[in-house]
């Protein structure tokens, strides 16, 4: 029913229900927002992730009969009608979450902007300023994505990738390089800076690449770029369990 | 008419109008939410700040009658229903708001979590993680508050401490500290952690201190503790108006 109420308002073509009906009953995973890492009880290090286009895929697949559990840091955003809802503070919250629930699931959605970085020593009360300048010691955070790849069995990954590039050729380059190097089935880029869309927006465009193929989405409303990248994920989606070499190969 | 379609609802006890009647047609200048300090586009050092409590302040002196303008870092609330709106980013950004706007004003209210420090080399382009550590080298922020009670003509000015203290005495012992240093007409002072309200929170509980006095302001909504400390605010700030010795003398 969520179907056809949803999709009919974002979509247009007719022959969509086809493809969507490989998402029906799956378990997909979805992270989304940004993560932050705590200084100290009051500052932290964060990004400008709003959260809307994990809400936004998170609605769509819903819509679509997948079984979606959403794991989300910090947003400004309504919680979302899901029954699985996570909330998650820091980049090593939302890696235990994820590490709990992704044995279960077929699909892993990482939308999450997750911080690369966390203060090496976080300080258990609030510090005072008293020099002109400070030195903050960063520790690498996990690569939630690249960990749940690089599973013995994976489930199918959607990644992200938001650079900060001037043409279409570079953000397909560092996203191809980003895809092969994670092993990712699928990854969504977009630039970032300038009037291109993107964080804190409502709108962005992205270029979707696979192993073999790509598709650009032309800027357009958060809503219906989550429809149309569903539909892309379950046309790859199914083609991968379709067949047994779908996995994109390690690198030599 | 909006003192008295607003304040009831808020307020108990009734002399408080007279009180009030100091505030009107007051140019008042509030700061409001966090700063974020850019380390790149996408990556920013914030605070949990909500913004909260500085746009009930807002709200609670502009239906006293006071000319308010709010200067506020970025935040999830709606936007305000004021003439005088100002959105800024970064502790700079604020910093030159506010000197373009203190000098008319007759009260200036810091309620913004301004960040202390700032990248010192802020990246024009998203950086790449390839190590395991890094090391982030900060600078300080302007004291936003500090700057504007150090004026020759000052406006009557309230600052906020949100210390991680266990006792009330070392609550009101840091937050006197910091008047004096900063020469502050009035402090309103929290604990955070735990469970005593603030950051994040839609209550909090405040200890305010002014030079020979302070009062406790218990846990309750932000709404009505704006209400209450604009109160305070309007009986200390016609005391000071009225006799030439008001401001705290520079410390010895």
């Amino acid at each position: 029913a969520l179907v056809e109420q949803w999709w009919p308002r974002v979509m247009r073509h007719g022959d969509d229900a086809e493809v969507l009906a490989a998402l029906r009953g799956l378990p997909v995973l979805i992270t989304a927002g940004p993560t932050r890492e705590a200084l100290d009880p009051v500052r932290c290090l964060t990004n400008h992730s709003s959260g809307k286009m994990g809400y936004a895929l998170a609605q769509a697949l819903t819509a679509a009969g997948a079984e979606v559990t959403l794991i989300a840091g910090p947003t400004a955003l309504p919680r979302p009608a899901l029954d699985q809802f996570v909330a998650v503070e820091s980049a090593l919250d939302m890696y235990a979450q994820v590490l709990a629930r992704v044995a279960e699931c077929a699909i892993f959605i990482a939308a999450a902007a997750v911080a690369d970085y966390r203060p090496a020593s976080p300080l258990p009360t609030k510090f005072k300023k008293h020099t002109a300048d400070l030195t903050l010691h960063l520790t690498r955070n996990p690569d939630i994505l690249a960990d749940v790849a690089a599973r013995i069995a994976p489930p199918f990954t959607v990644g992200f990738a938001a650079e900060t590039v001037t043409t279409v050729e570079e953000l397909a380059d560092l996203a191809t390089a980003k895809r092969l190097n994670k092993r990712l089935n699928m990854i969504a880029a977009n630039r970032v800076g300038g009037d291109s869309g993107g964080f804190e927006r409502d709108d962005n465009a992205l270029l979707v690449l696979w192993d073999g193929g790509n598709h650009h989405l032309p800027l357009q409303s958060k809503t219906q770029l989550a429809a149309a990248l569903t539909i892309l994920i379950a046309e790859r989606y199914a083609l991968s369990t379709a067949s047994q070499t779908s996995r994109p190969a390690p690198r030599a």
